[in-house]
């Protein structure tokens, strides 16, 4: 049993998103990007087996989806999808995501 | 690719913590537990494999372990442990979780 606070473990960056790793296990892997206001985790995919899931921790922006495809995201938005199909992240304001990939790439 | 908003999908209830579903796949099964001040998951534990995180959304109180443990959980906290390890949340404030248990129960 273990826990970490998001708060405190992470900060921000002026070049690109911070990106800390929480947990890898057999079972899930367990992430936490920071993004400035501007920054993104651009559309990306894996051709793998498997699903992600990215749930707004704090902040606004818009998930990427295939085809130029966008979703508002905001806090307390949980976005799940297949680790094959396009994703990604635009931070609309400072914005903070926990993405969770299981299995773990 | 879906989206769900856990503050617009789940409310509070007087009686007991509200408990959400939001994905169940072959993969990781991922849920929202919402609490009032005051309520509790009790402790427990599944003897199979696999791990399980919490992490707090919003408020404050205790994750629970074994033989009467207590750790401060707020905002950002997020807690890992196998799901065999006894685990259980006791809400201070109103309090709000996500929950992702891999592989599913």
């Amino acid at each position: 049993m273990k826990t970490i606070n998001l708060f405190e473990a992470n900060d921000f960056a002026e070049k690109a998103f911070k990106r800390l790793l929480l947990h890898d296990s057999p079972y899930f892997k367990i992430l936490n990007f920071n993004f400035k206001a501007g920054q993104e985790l651009p559309l990306h995919s894996h051709e793998i087996e498997g699903e992600v899931s990215i749930a707004v921790i704090e902040g606004s922006g818009q998930f990427l989806g295939k085809d130029g495809a966008t979703i508002p995201a905001k806090a307390g938005d949980v976005l799940v999808c297949e680790i094959r199909e396009p994703h990604g992240i635009k931070a609309a304001s400072d914005m903070r995501v926990l993405v969770t990939i299981a299995p773990p790439i």
